[in-house]
């Protein structure tokens, strides 16, 4: 599991006083930046090497301005070319939100998916859980 | 069926040339302005009457800056609280992602879940397609 | 004058119920797109020939959801490699932000500032109020 | 001096590969949180104390993903209602954006600004280098 904090910010509430839904969606990319460092150890943007397939987030209470979140992230599933990354935050002890992306290795010259190597599924194994 | 159309901003764009995945989320939410003005139709602040349970977001073609995107919205379900919006995103023929939101009717001030009522309802039914 | 039509998103709002100071930002940036345009027509982001060396913004009254914002552009100063962009956010009738951006010719690939051509400098001079 | 961590986000970057100008606004908002803290200990959205007049900010160079950010933030000047609030964001050394905010007291519910007061002033004081 990959842990990271996040200090949300002022421009991430909206009118109803809480952080945004679509701001989780944001820091869960952000959050999975471990992750892209098994596919470019040197976030190498000229080789990116992934593409996002889908994203679902269940929102379960609301994230509040001013307390540290805590975004927890783990491969839920490994398939031939895409796995699932699974992901949490956490505020002051509850699970506000969960989501799923769905990332696919990816060669943005030919458009196409790629299955992924030995390694990568190796690497990504070691954060099941 | 509701339309909007959107201009991709710059600033929407990430590192690999396209709009970002959050992005698209973001749209949605603003797309379902017409939906929120069925609940409060002068877009009170103070009497916000929906909370987002979840969203859904696939990816289908990428999205680029240059070129107007029109966003489709339609209510999927209804229940006895909660509906969906089903929403895609499509630019110069081609549908690039399709998202679905749940919505409650939500009293921010008791914290609870509200019934439908039987105009919300009725509204809702005519933009079932 | 370039005349642009914004919708205030919900995600723009923040806690205060007006929309945060850092989306007016993002609002001017997005409504230079047809200034972009004198530079690169087709808007290619391969041969992006601007960057930004400065901004500012006055912020003059508060800017809401709910009501369509009107932004102006124009260029209110035109060096060698660089011009300056006045733009003014309205909302019912009232001038709500007024900013400026100074953006220079640039060469992305040499990282080196160019002296605008003479049709550029045409081009921006027919924008000039 | 104020100094806060900031990891820049994939969704933060733009199609020309670097940080897109308009997230550094974002950025300084975010780390003038401490600053908030003099104002409203509590971060008591319901009583928010203060808004922005102006920002304006200078590019020096461009930031990019996958270094960490560091913000510096100070009070550079102390009026009456207002105080002005200078910021840097350094990536690997060099200085990339400098950036001046003009933050005054302000009672949101008589839409008035307000003397700042004595032990304000004073905390404001202690940040001003």
């Amino acid at each position: 599991m990959f842990t990271e904090m996040i200090q949300p910010r002022f421009s991430e509430t909206d009118a109803l006083g809480h952080i945004n839904n679509t701001v989780v969606a944001v820091w869960f990319e952000a959050c999975r930046t471990p992750i892209f460092q098994i596919f470019s150890p040197e976030l190498d943007l000229q080789r990116w090497p992934l593409i996002v397939a889908s994203i679902a987030i269940d929102f379960k209470a609301q994230l509040h301005y001013g307390d540290e979140v805590e975004v927890r992230s783990w491969i839920s599933r490994i398939g031939n070319s895409s796995f699932e990354v699974t992901q949490q935050a956490w505020q002051q002890g509850h699970c506000c939100a969960e989501g799923r992306a769905a990332l696919v290795r990816f060669d943005y010259q030919s458009q196409k998916a790629m299955p992924l190597s030995s390694e990568q599924r190796a690497a990504l194994e070691q954060h099941n859980q």
